[in-house]
C-alpha cells in the first residue's frame, strides 16, 4: 500500500552548549538544531538537522511541499527540493551555515533532514528497527569515541551557569576529562579537538592522553588550523600516538603533501564533505579516511553509496559529528550498525549534552561500554517527549542566536582575535 | 514485524537461443538460466540469474542456508554466502562462467541473485512495485534499445527448428532485422553486436543503419575484437555516427589510450565488470559509460552505489544484457525506473527470446514504444507460470549444454576458428 505523507512540522529548538574551544573560536551557550516530524496518517517519522537561520528558512518553506509524496519517494523527496529551494531568494539560500554545512550543501542538508524521517517512516510502516532497513545490522553496539575539548570553565555570559565539566586547558585538565567521560560511557577511544591553544599544548594533550589510556586509539582534528610547517613538525611527535591526523592542514592540496610527506593517515570531514569532493581527493590521495555526516551528505542512503565508494579506493569510514541530539544519535547509530566497513568508533558530541535539554522520551539515549545499542524497536527507536520540545523551542524562542558564530563569540572574550587561518 | 525466509527452489531451465554471432563465436541452440524463488511465509519472492553449472551449483548450495533470515537482512545474505561459498570445493568455484560471471564474481552473482527475490519480497510485504522501495519511480516507462546480432539462418544441429529472422550476415540483412525488431517493439536505440564479421561488413552496417534510421542513436559493440589499428581506423569512419563505441579494444590500457586518441566516448560491459575495474578505469580514464549489470554487480542496491559513483566521477551509466527471461526484465526496469541517472536505453537480449519458452504468468512482458513499463503490482510485477517453468526445466534436463560455450559451437562450423584475440 502507499502510505502518503499527511504533514510536516518543523520545529527550531536550542540546547545549552557548554564553552567548547576550536579552530574558529569558541561555542557559543546555545546550539540550534531543528527537529522535523513527518506525518503519513497514524505514522510519525522523525528527524533532526541544523537549527541555523539560512537551513531552517529552507526546511520551513519546503515542508509543505512534502504533502502527498508516497514515505518511500525519495527521488520525489529530492524533486520537492529542488522545486521549493529554486524559489527562494538566493540571499536567504546563500548566508553563513554551520561548518559542514555551507550554501552548496543546502541541498544535500535538507534532503537529509527529511530523508531520515522517511525512512523512520518506511521502518515504522515495515514493524522494523531502522537498521533492518538499511540492510541490517552487522553489530549491534555501534562503538563511539570520547570526543575531549579544550574548554573554559564558564561562558562569558554571566548569566549562563556553569557545566559540570569545568576548565580544560592543559594536558593535565584534558585527561581529566578523558576520566570523567571514560568513566562516564565507557569510551573506547579518544579524538581530541584542536587547532585552537598553541600546537605544543595540544601534542602534549595527545602525549599525556596516551600515557594514561595506554592502548586506546587516539586521534588530533586541529580543523585545518595549522601551517604545513606545523602539521609536518607535530607528526613526528604524534605519528606513532594517533590512529589518525584529521584535518591538521586545510585544503585537497595541503593534506595530498602532508600525506606524501609523512606517510600518515589522514582522514577529513573538512576537504571531502560531498561526492565532488570526494573525486577531487581521489585524483590528489588527499585522505585516506573520510568522516561521512548524514547531515551534509544527503542522508542515510547516499552515505551508504559513500561507503561502497570508500570501499572501492580503499578508504577508510569513520563518522564526523555536529553538536547534536538523540534522534540524530540514533540516525547515526542505525547507519552505522547496517554499514559494514563504517567501523571507526564515531564522533559524537552527545556528551557535551545536558539530560534535561534532550527532546525524546526518557531523556538521553545511553551510551554504555562506549556504544550505542541498536535494538528492535520500529524506526529510529525514539519517540518526541512533546512537553520536552516545547522547552527547548521556548529556549529558541528566548535566545538570539540564530546563526552559529564562534569566531563573535571568541570575539567577546578577546576583541583581537582575527580568525585567520592556519592560525598557528 | 520480522518476516523470515521459510524455504528457497532454484530451479535450472533453458531456453531456445538463435545463432547469434559474437566475438567469441555462437550462441548455442539453448540458453540457460537459473529461477529463484524465496519463500517467506506467504510470500514468494523471484530472482533469475545464470544456469551455468558452477554458478548453478553455488546458488544450490547457498540454498538451504539463507532459511531464517530476515527478508530485509542484506548483510545477513552476503554473510552466508560467503561462508557457504568458501565450503564449495574450489575446482566447483573455478569453472568457465558465461561472459561476465567469471569465477571472481562468484559472490557477486550469487548475492544478486537472491538480493533480486529478496527485495522483490520487501516491496510485496510492504505492498509496494519494487520501483517504490528503490527510491520511487523517475520514469514509469523504461527505454530499451534494439539489439542487433549478426547470426546465420539456423544452427548447425539440424534437428534444431530455425527461428523467425533468418539470416543477418550483410548491411541489408542487419537494416532488415532492425526494422523487423522497431516495428515489433518501438526502439528508439539500436546496438549491434559486433567483433564478429570483418569490420568492414560491420561499419558499413552501421552506415547503413544510420541512413535507414536518420537520428536514432547508434552504438557498436565489438567486444574487445579489434585491435588497436582496426580501433582507431574504424573510429573515423564510425565517430560521427555513434552515441557510444562499447569495447572496441581490450583492456583498461587499450581503452585508455583510445580514448586519448579518438576522443570519442567508449562505454564497456567488459573492463569494468566490478568496484575494482571501476577504481582502475578511473586512474586511466579508460571509458566513459559504464554498462550497469545487476547480475554481477551485486545486485540492485549495488548498482545504485555505481550510478552515484558514475555520478561521481561524471561517467555516464548504461545497462548490459546476457539471454535472459522476463524475471530479469522487470528487475532490469524497476532499477532503471528508479536509478535517475541510468538514462541510456538500456540493452536487453530479450526479443530473440521466444513467447512460448517465458516463465512468468502471460508469456513474455510486453514492449511498446521500446519501453518496458512499470506498473504499481507489488514486487517485480511479474508471477511465475509453473507449467512454464515445468517446460523450461524439462527443457534444461533434455539438453546437453551445462555450461556456454559459444567457441566450441563456432568450431562446428569452422573447426579451424581459434578464438584468439583480438580477432580483427
Amino acid at each position: 500500500m502507499t502510505i502518503k505523507i499527511t504533514g510536516v512540522r518543523v520545529t527550531p529548538i536550542a540546547f545549552r552548549d557548554p564553552p567548547l574551544l576550536n579552530a574558529a573560536g569558541i561555542h557559543e551557550p546555545y546550539a540550534l538544531r531543528s527537529i522535523i516530524e513527518v506525518e503519513a496518517g497514524e505514522l510519525l517519522g522523525l528527524g533532526e538537522s541544523y537549527g541555523d537561520a539560512p537551513v531552517l528558512a529552507a526546511l520551513t518553506a519546503i515542508a509543505p511541499a512534502l504533502a502527498g509524496l508516497e514515505i518511500h519517494d525519495l527521488n520525489g523527496l529530492e524533486r520537492v527540493i529542488k522545486e521549493e529551494l529554486a524559489k527562494l531568494p538566493a540571499a536567504k539560500a546563500g548566508a553563513e551555515l554551520a561548518p559542514g554545512s555551507q550554501p552548496s550543501r543546502l541541498l544535500a542538508n535538507c534532503f537529509s533532514a527529511f530523508e531520515v524521517a522517511f525512512l523512520d517512516l518506511q521502518a515504522k510502516a515495515a514493524g522494523l528497527p531502522l537498521h533492518a532497513l538499511l540492510g541490517g545490522a552487522v553489530r549491534r553496539e555501534v562503538p563511539f569515541s570520547a570526543y575531549l575539548f579544550f574548554k573554559y570553565e564558564r561562558h562569558i555570559e554571566p548569566e549562563e551557569a556553569p557545566d559540570e565539566w569545568g576548565e580544560a586547558i592543559t594536558p593535565e585538565q584534558i585527561v581529566a576529562q578523558a576520566k570523567r567521560m571514560i568513566d562516564m560511557y565507557g569510551f573506547g577511544s579518544i579524538k581530541l579537538k584542536a587547532g585552537t591553544l598553541p600546537p605544543e599544548v595540544e601534542i602534549a594533550s595527545i602525549e599525556a592522553l596516551s600515557k594514561a589510556f595506554p592502548g586506546l586509539p587516539l586521534r588530533i582534528d586541529p580543523n585545518g588550523a595549522w601551517s604545513m610547517q606545523t602539521a609536518l613538525d607535530a607528526a613526528e611527535k604524534l605519528g606513532p600516538l594517533i590512529e589518525y591526523y584529521e584535518d591538521p592542514v586545510a585544503g585537497l592540496d595541503g593534506m595530498a603533501q602532508l600525506h606524501r610527506e609523512t606517510g600518515l593517515p589522514l582522514a577529513t570531514n573538512m576537504v571531502v564533505i560531498s561526492f565532488d569532493g570526494f573525486r577531487e581527493s581521489i585524483k590528489r590521495n588527499s585522505v585516506q579516511i573520510v568522516l561521512s555526516d548524514h547531515h551534509y551528505w544527503g542522508g542515510l542512503r547516499a552515505t551508504q553509496h559513500l561507503a561502497t565508494m570508500c570501499n572501492t579506493f580503499n578508504l577508510g569510514l569513520s563518522m564526523h559529528s555536529n553538536s547534536h541530539l538523540g534522534i540524530s544519535l540514533m540516525a547515526m547509530a542505525h547507519l552505522a550498525a547496517a554499514t559494514p566497513n563504517l567501523s571507526y568508533a564515531c564522533d559524537t558530541h552527545y556528551p557535551w549534552v545536558e539530560d534535561a535539554d534532550e527532546v525524546v522520551v526518557g531523556g538521553k539515549v545511553p551510551i554504555s561500554g562506549g556504544c550505542v545499542r541498536v535494538g528492535d524497536t520500529p524506526g529510529l527507536g525514539v519517540e518526541l517527549d512533546r512537553e520536552r520540545l516545547a522547552r527547548a523551542h521556548a529556549t529558541f524562542n528566548r535566545i538570539t542566536i540564530r546563526t552559529r558564530d564562534d569566531l563573535g563569540q571568541m570575539r567577546k572574550y578577546d576583541p583581537a582575535f582575527s580568525g585567520k587561518q592556519p592560525r598557528y
